[in-house]
């Protein structure tokens, strides 16, 4: 037919190529073909006729979305602890509204042959596409073999450049904690922070940098310390940091278990919290920044945003639009009792 | 024909069901259907004979299990923080070696409405069985509706005494925790714990106050002090039993969160531990356990282990055998610094 618009052969049409045809939105043929009420007859009508034309069929996700049925999503995780899975498969759940798609996680701990053993295994129960979180922010390999589904990378990117993968901006995370400081009137800022063999450690130290730059401050002891993640370290380098610079009057942490350990090295040597020194943590882990003395205050990734973007970034790709490559998202500040301005 | 045992019409021939008509073993009918070597000839031919009759066609985790194929099972939990359900998963998966199963974990969140979506989307995707993780011991409704695979509840017990219920033995943990202190010798010991309306509170404080009894002893305070399971309940209590009962030379707590809450009272009030009191916590959470000040001695409950049983009970399920109903596990000690002989 020549009205036909090219399709590639091997592909089947989607929504968007319908709507093209039609000449209407993505979203306006959405709601015409889901027989919503907001639709004028007339578009509807031709909406109708361009996916008669083009023999669109939704596919079972498509439907799910469109019609009420439902969609199953695999997600896999190397993250064993599921602190950071775990808020964004809520997050892809919650993306299009509860009992409206399923998401499976599985397991791969780090472990290639495992990664690939369960993919096959979410592939053989048919997902309609795949959701890979990262344990960390560094890029990972993209899935090995040949992944018959849309595939989203999320947390850490993959090293592919044209895959999708949706991160935070740690660059970001690390400047909003300075600047919160900042306007608190700090103006002694030390950071503290786990290994730098991790990017979200070195991202987080950058902005950090960056921010005091321009507010034409440096950092106390001239650099970050980078040491490990957990208490341990936090408690140790906050001794060395309060004995060498005694002028220090806020601490930003890389994560809320180093800023834990701060905290309690603070308290043993009789420091005011948040009055003589404020302290800033990361992740915004609510087992941690709740119940320490006093509630700590951190930055906030947002994973649960992050795993809604993914699932509908995924949903896109699989109904055959082309979602962006790479997205960025900023975290916010949760301000506890940890920070106050300088008194 | 006249030697074809009784199988009932709605099922299909199990591996139990060839062994039985061939006269052999289990293990010897799954080793002769798998082709191994220590299976003599005549006996092989016997059970192919006899699988032949019977029509039997091992699904598809059986075949996986016998033949090196996969097998997938659901895994429903409402264990947000995955804290409980991340190790049950890595224990059933590795109940039968690395890459022999993979689980989906569904987290449905406390909520019945969202976790019959899950159920229905799993079982649609054809998983060969469901284990079902509670987010706390107290016994559960079982899942709604006709649920054509095998189920196995774990952590929190079906409330149908029929259902296969794998648990942890919280009584069984109270004791072991206060049979460590006493053998330190210590005698003056009190138990902080979490909400009394929580089965595993109200079971850990039963097993404390028997083993306390079989010693000829009494709690501190003369029962449970119960509040909350977090840190901050944990200081604030600590603080009522030094300063009512100053003879206490030992603190059982209901978890690693109200433990480390306690460790830091005895800590601010100068308190020697583990010499003048030593501090025993219940979950062996890693991330609490080894940062804390000192590191802390703790009752695991062996959840790996757990998912490995529950993992093999649904294997054995779906062979069609009747594995054990109700099963409870013991903890174990795990033996830190905050706990030490009476000096």
């Amino acid at each position: 037919m020549s009205t036909e618009p090219e399709i590639p052969a091997n592909r089947a049409a989607t929504l968007t190529d319908v709507a093209k045809l039609a000449g209407v939105s993505v979203a306006t043929a959405s709601k015409a073909i889901n027989g919503r009420d907001e639709v004028r007859a007339a578009t509807r009508k031709k909406v109708l006729e361009a996916a008669e034309l083009l023999s669109f069929a939704p596919n079972a996700l498509a439907r799910g979305l469109l019609g009420g049925r439902t969609g199953t999503v695999g997600l896999l995780t190397s993250d064993l602890e599921g602190r950071f899975s775990i808020p964004i498969l809520m997050g892809a759940e919650d993306a299009f509204g509860a009992g409206q798609v399923s998401v499976f996680l599985c397991d791969a701990r780090g472990d290639a042959i495992r990664e690939r053993y369960h993919v096959r295994a979410l592939l053989s129960r048919r997902v309609d596409g795949l959701i890979v979180v990262g344990s960390r922010t560094d890029s990972r390999a993209p899935l090995a073999g040949n992944i018959p589904v849309p595939v989203v990378y999320v947390y850490a990117p993959s090293a592919d450049p044209d895959d999708i993968s949706i991160t935070v901006d740690n660059v970001g995370g690390g400047r909003l904690a300075i600047e919160h400081l900042i306007a608190y009137g700090r103006r002694n800022i030390a950071h503290i922070t786990g290994e730098a063999g991790f990017q979200a450690a070195r991202d987080r130290a950058e902005g950090a940098v960056a921010a005091l730059a321009d507010a034409g401050l440096t950092m106390i002891g001239g650099k970050p310390y980078f040491g490990s993640w957990d208490e341990t370290w936090g408690r140790a380098a906050a001794h060395i940091v309060v004995e060498r610079h005694p002028e220090v009057d806020a601490i930003f942490c890389g994560s809320d278990q180093i800023a834990r350990g701060v905290l309690e090295t603070l308290r043993d040597l009789g420091r005011d919290v948040p009055g003589s020194i404020s302290v800033i943590g990361f992740d915004n882990w609510e087992a941690i920044t709740a119940h320490s003395r006093p509630r700590l205050s951190s930055i906030d990734m947002n994973l649960e945003h992050l795993g809604a973007v993914a699932g509908r970034r995924l949903f896109a790709a699989i109904d055959g639009d082309d979602p962006p490559i790479s997205e960025q998202f900023p975290g916010r500040v949760v301000m506890r009792d940890s920070t106050a301005p300088l008194g």
